[in-house]
């Protein structure tokens, strides 16, 4: 205890661990390292504590001790986060809180189709849960297996339901959130319609735990699809894409539930890498996209309204070829060609990677511009632009040029000029008005880059509200927005 | 000009007369009336002047000159609020910045599914663009031809769209406001993706102007309605309404567009007072609820969907009778019943209002507690409870007792009980997790009462946000929230 009567940072941390039991914290180097390092590897922190909380009021217990001796923390569920929000520094003054052990679903009301969960359930678990109550959690991503929905709510997470069922921030209705100061907020409320003041979840949600952190969540459900019809169209313009995603929309009764961008690039990639798959199509075009309709009632009105689409669109030329899945190994494999393309890309040596969107109305526009210019800097590069593009949202990679080494020197060398062709592609996003974090979010890896694409204004008004809510900054200090 | 070199508040007036022009303001006692008095008459405010600019840069202007001098602003958009945000207090302390004067679109992009308007653009005309470029903008409301989309964005307007469309939140995808300092942020995004930092446009949705004056906005479309099927159905059970409308959710593909509650004595009325609306079903029951699908896809599957949904209900002896409208004009006469209670219960004496919602399962047990709360406290009372029963909203409307004279002094001395009936209603409404303002916000009507249901904490935290924003406290003052 110091002279103001304060524990020491020394004294707090002993506190925390008899507060939460030897079952409540780790703090052997081996037995923390799964912590300290995100999964692509661009960080790896240091921290002397561990603490894995099972309550809320531990949570909170632990936040008001951080809070009294200004001991910042860092959340974290899954850690899965791709910008490095939940990994410490590496000078070790922070401590992680784990909500790993909060992995209770508190509550299923299939009739007001929600559902209420701790922070540290696992995505597919709830997509599991919802399924056994006849409903559907639409959140689904990659990491499904191992993501927690207490991080995919501060990250705000997209994934492929987004087309229909909106990013994670439209799937919850309430949040239970330990403040800054240790204090819980209980704002889980199950209501499509409050409108009683500030909308205060909004902050946390997307807010990488700089602001609080969510300990609970009341989600979304939505009836369960009932039939699901898959197919894969063949382009001859990528131009074409968004008056085919338009169209798609209105003939579908706006039931799309997928429309991902997939060029030629991919298609060869894929079927040479990767085991067991093929074109699906005979003949090669520049352009597919995997196109999905879905329906919480089986009745067959899915198969017609793709058939009609699909033989509408080639009558008007705007689709050259296409192809219906007739059975689900048909539509999985038109999947695995999509889901497929990251992992074969490793087999083409180096990939700089973007994540961003601009409106859908300038997909292509987008695409185009940004091909020419990354080509013009480095002939030979392999753009392989895919993925979400009825979102706006497209995963804009550049394989190292062909012949080169994949993965020695010249792959090296390739990767080191990462900054180089993120500064190309993003100016372009910035003049289109576009994002260019579409889903992961800022954390550590974008918070810099930033400050170029964002006014002065809009950066201030993000440190008012984190002032506001943590005067301290003990909560992910060095995240989202640097310190003043 | 004073000491401290600030002009006085009289010369902050004259400048920004100077700053609009003689059409950019309005200070005749009799002109400025109408911006003074809120549709129910509630309240009835004072002002000097009325400014009324006509672009962005001038209310970024007029807010500059007023947050140097500490004069308040009440932003306006329609006047068609309900709980008295939008009028000036009666001490005549603040001036009114009415936005009817900023009325453009923008820009439309049908193939991005977005328009951007200016705050000042009426709810109808927004819908009527939408429609002439194919698309849909779905927010609809019994105040359309004179409410402003500022107004709707700042109050989070409901209405009838939400259950398919969602809140007017659900529809803005980016803003641009006037924040109290007079910076204006320009937060014109056009994206359905953007992860870069908090949220910023969420705080002033639904802020009630006392954040920031919204100037402008990027809103969502859909595709147009190419079919629209209207059916009323009755039950005998008012617990089975939410069974039928789980069931209706899934079997309609998730494509129902309005599913609201009426009460026998809501046909009654409007049979009984208004002009031309005749029982749809022959034999009376207790509870009736109009449901409608609409689909983007003309092929008739939503008449179909209907069909075979009552069929299954009737079987399932949840759905006693039925109408499915044959022609326009039937679903037209179905639909003025729904629209035409608050009217009609015009007639029948003085009517307590609640704007109420709870988690749609809990809709049936707030129902026949409240109804039953309210008979034992008036024997004779005349409940009415209807609405958005399918976003868990009721309209919970007490007409006095029948017999007692409904205009004079019986009325009076009905309507005296007021706040007595909104105690008992609202307290059970608390104890089921629900709100007592769903659509129409908290302005000056709530905001006194909202701090029984609301905790300490959560009032703390939307003082800091105010604070952190406003901290002289010059936009909207008085409304939402108390000063400290």
């Amino acid at each position: 205890v110091n002279d103001a009567g304060r524990l020491s940072i020394d004294e707090t941390v002993e506190r925390i661990k008899a507060l939460v039991g030897p079952k409540g914290w780790v703090s052997d180097p081996n037995d923390i390292e799964p912590y300290l390092v995100e999964p692509r590897g661009l960080f790896h922190g240091a921290t002397r504590l561990v603490v894995r909380p099972a309550s809320t009021a531990d949570v909170a217990a632990i936040v008001t001790l951080c809070a009294a001796a200004k001991l910042p923390i860092v959340p974290q569920g899954g850690n899965t986060g791709l910008v490095g929000a939940q990994v410490p520094p590496e000078n070790g003054n922070n401590i992680v809180v784990s909500l790993q052990r909060m992995n209770k679903i508190r509550a299923v009301d299939p009739l007001n189709y929600t559902m209420t969960v701790e922070a540290g359930v696992i995505l597919a678990d709830i997509q599991k849960a919802a399924e056994e109550a006849d409903r559907l959690f639409p959140l689904s991503l990659g990491a499904e297996g191992s993501c927690r929905i207490g991080g995919n709510l501060s990250t705000n997470a997209g994934g492929v339901g987004v087309l229909r069922y909106g990013n994670t921030r439209d799937l919850a209705l309430g949040l239970e959130v330990v403040l800054p100061d240790g204090r819980i907020w209980d704002g889980l409320r199950a209501l499509r319609k409050d409108n009683t003041g500030y909308d205060l979840k909004q902050l946390f949600i997307g807010g990488e735990g700089t602001l609080g952190i969510i300990t609970a969540a009341v989600l979304k459900l939505f009836p369960r699809p009932r039939e699901i019809e898959t197919a894969m169209i063949a382009l001859a313009n990528v131009d074409d894409v968004m008056e085919i995603f338009a169209r798609a929309r209105a003939a579908s009764g706006d039931q799309l539930t997928a429309f991902e961008l997939i060029p030629r690039f991919g298609i060869e990639m894929t079927t040479q890498h990767l085991h067991g798959i093929s074109d699906p199509i005979a003949a090669a075009y520049p352009w597919y996209v995997l196109l999905e309709i879905s329906s919480s009632e089986a009745s067959g009105a899915s198969r017609a309204k793709l058939e009609n689409f699909l033989a509408a669109q080639i009558e008007a030329g705007l689709v050259v070829d296409g192809v219906i899945a007739a059975s689900a190994a048909q539509a999985a494999n038109i999947w695995r060609i999509r889901d497929g393309m990251t992992e074969a890309q490793g087999y083409e040596g180096g990939s700089i990677k973007h994540d961003v969107s601009v409106p859908v109305s300038r997909v292509a526009e987008f695409i185009r511009t940004a091909m020419a210019a990354v080509e013009a800097r480095l002939p030979g590069i392999r753009p392989c632009p895919f993925g979400h593009v009825g979102d706006g949202n497209i995963h804009f990679n550049l394989s190292q040029p062909k012949g080169a080494d994949p993965k020695g020197v010249d792959k090296a060398a390739y990767l080191a000029r990462w900054g180089e062709f993120n500064d190309i592609v993003h100016g372009i996003v910035a003049a289109l008005g576009g994002s260019i974090s579409a889903e992961h979010g800022i954390g550590r890896l974008k918070r810099d880059e930033i400050t170029h694409y964002k006014s002065p204004l809009e950066l201030d008004l993000m440190r008012k509200i984190k002032h506001a809510l943590d005067p301290d900054g003990i909560m992910n200090p060095g995240k989202v927005i640097a310190a003043e």
